[in-house]
């Protein structure tokens, strides 16, 4: 992301004693032509042309900014706005992408408000083609059962200093829902990880207690719906390419008992061919285990390159798919088709 | 509470490199109070004291950049959004007013997205008031049957570079909602113009196709209901005074059946009539003949005046009044009645 | 559409005629860990643990700008959003905190849009914890009965120049809502306050008439719902400590029939007791007597301390507890608990 001009003019206005003071507008417009069919969400369905939003990245935009209280403290705030650009709607509430506020020094950083988890911290940074809608990883593992939730409300987070190149995060979401008879909802999620160099490799953590209704039996303190994630996840840049990859496990409970586990591997790899030109190439496979009905599984790759045209501008092209089967009884699902040209812009 | 443009301004006298990449916050106020009647949208209706929005212009901020890429290639954005300024409530969608990214160069430029359609633009641009609560030219139109859809999703625009004056624009949107017994809704847009000093004149065509849904006889592939715009505009500027005006004509299908014709006239003065001061006058007429069915006549007028108190801000007074008839019976339909006092400014 | 960057910038380039045109980018983010328990609105209710949002000063960003006419005379606009901090959710409509358009001059300043009412202006300048969730005052009030409304949609207001102290403000809101058969909506509030050195006292009222529909008997033309506020508020500077307060009536009519009275006293202090460290606290009492029915009473107070990190951010912990009960009878009817541990900044 980059320090827009008001940051940037602040600093060439009066040199270092402005930088402690400063609010960034920064965005991303990312907008594509093409073509998409999703047989998976009816067994009719028909190919459509489309003009969609956020192929590389979703669209967003924002205001960040951050002071130096001095001492080595720091105060942060970031207010992050995501919309689709093909048709200029809102996507999520005001600040889905962030709101935040926090204050960082020699100990780390502590945060407050709706953020990313540290779990998606880890899986953004070894996901083929990151937070896109042509990215094959998300929408596998979905079809195939869940996934995690990537940002939560009422978030105290905790970023610990970099030690020799491990560094660690720590997340509790507060659902403020608690009754005399049911269990908040929380969630909370864990992220640990060493970076040297080209490597990169970690491991997160992150439950999701959901709070259950009155029902057969009734629902008393204690009893929640638990989505329980573990990922390992690593990346190497060999310079000619980059490998990422990760293996992710999650567990479904229901009032203590196991419903079932979907366990997920995804790899991919970029790589510069050409002056300006980079190819990428993602793979995620998800199989659901339920302990009893159907269990389903799902693949699906990405294949895409885009051309450089500036640091903050890009032209792309991509082509996902993902097919989904009974994995029971081994009948076909359905299959989603998406094919993109676009565009993308940073501010 | 911190002075952005300060910030910004600094960035000038850091010198032209600076100029290729920025995002511009802007934006119009105008708000007026005034009094508004509406007999044809109720016989009863009271005449109400108004705080009201947009008088001359519809309320918007937004964020747009352009950035240049070498050779003659540029990209860009612009995210607008409307705004009622009497309330503060949100207009539409986040970024009505445009959501678009565009790249540029000797060729033209091609834009993706969300954005005002190449006939809007001519009409825009010949319209006595345009784009404001006090123009009579769509309201009128409204009133008497339908006007075109100013803006669309899902865009893909191409604007021709101006050669001799000679310029052009067209644009297709895609409904995305093709089904396997339905066509997709679909809008395509065309403009030809031809400016050169004080005259433009221009030729528009826009084709609104709805996808139907089943009914008797069951839509089938190819069932849509259309509009089909015709737009022939012009405008002289005699420095005493600008005119301009058009003729509009819309033939309405259902299922390939015609249901009716809904021609339009319109035509304005503007003047500068003083230091500062600018006179404005603007009619309408619009007649909708239906195959079967009543006829609808709408004839409306605006009659305002604004004195400039900066390039940013006029403060003005207008008279709007539009008048709807039975044109089967001619029977008296009611009038809209709207008196505003007002202010504008840009940013 | 104007670019305001490149036209600001330039604007810097040549001096001092900068500040005659700007466009700013400014907020709050103000958020808190801390425990909630409402027994008040819920008998059963548990204590939560919660991030909150906006303990001290309500979340905020906005655009704001001022443009000097020359002569004297200046124009002005205000957009101001609200969100919750906690969630990114935004709070009310799109620009709930403001929407004007303002001129001022020699004769004061005259303003078009959403805005506060001067009413508002003086409460807001004597509370003791002003505009906050752990302020005292409001939810109190509103626990006996009801508080005024904040700010109007739709207002002309009007605010005058300073004479040796000496300074007013009135505004009128408009319903927009008349009928054949019943009066609109509206609401009208004053200011009349004087200010010298550390002193401020002064008179606030507001009359808020809200359409009634036809009913038994039939809403004729001047039936409403009536409720008119009266204040009477001060605050003194000792440098060692400030102290603010006020007393409010408010008289419930309905078409024309009294309903009940609900009488308030607030007031508070706020001392700077170490370097950077202000303690402050508030209490509210607020009683309602019905013609009919039951009568209420609720009281309120909050003790809270923040360290001042810098002139844009603060660190906080503050404890408001309330608490309402029957006054016909002297049944406790719940308490509401907070106690908020967090950070404010402002850009």
């Amino acid at each position: 992301m980059k320090k827009s001009l008001i940051a940037l003019a602040v600093l060439a206005a009066s040199g270092a004693a402005m930088a402690q003071s400063s609010v960034q507008l920064y965005g991303i417009v990312d907008a594509y032509v093409g073509s998409t069919k999703d047989t998976i969400k009816s067994a009719t369905a028909e190919s459509q042309t489309v003009v969609g939003s956020g192929g590389l990245k979703s669209n967003r935009w924002g205001m960040k900014g951050s002071e130096d209280l001095g001492g080595g403290l720091k105060a942060g705030f970031k207010l992050e706005q995501r919309f689709k650009s093909d048709t200029g709607e809102q996507d999520g509430v005001a600040f889905k992408g962030e709101s935040s506020i926090n204050l960082s020094g020699n100990f780390g950083a502590v945060a407050l408000g709706r953020m990313g988890t540290p779990y998606d911290d880890l899986r953004g940074k070894t996901n083929p083609i990151a937070d896109t809608n042509i990215s094959p990883v998300g929408d596998t593992i979905k079809n195939a059962k869940a996934d995690y939730t990537d940002k939560t409300d009422n978030t105290v987070a905790y970023v610990s200093p970099t030690f020799n190149g491990f560094s660690g995060a720590v997340a509790v979401s507060f659902g403020e829902n608690k009754t005399n008879v049911a269990d908040a909802t929380s969630h909370s999620s864990l992220k640990l990880q060493y970076a040297n160099g080209p490597l990169l490799v970690g491991y997160g953590f992150q439950k999701e207690e959901s709070q259950l209704t009155a029902g057969t039996p009734a629902a008393a303190t204690g009893q929640t719906e638990d989505k329980t994630f573990n990922l390992l996840a690593a990346s190497y840049d060999f310079g000619v390419a980059k490998l990422v990859g990760g293996y992710q496990t999650l567990e479904i409970e229901s009032k203590g008992v196991k419903q079932g586990d979907n366990d997920s591997l995804y790899f991919g790899v970029q790589a510069p061919v050409a002056k300006n030109i980079n190819v990428f190439f993602g793979y995620a496979g998800s199989e659901y285990d339920a302990v009893t009905g159907t269990d389903y599984k799902a693949t699906g790759f990405t294949l895409a390159a885009n051309y450089v045209l500036s640091k903050r501008t890009d032209a792309y092209v991509g082509y996902k798919q993902i097919k989904k089967e009974n994995d029971t009884t081994g009948a076909d699902m359905g299959k989603v088709k998406t094919l993109a040209v676009g565009v993308r812009h940073t501010f």
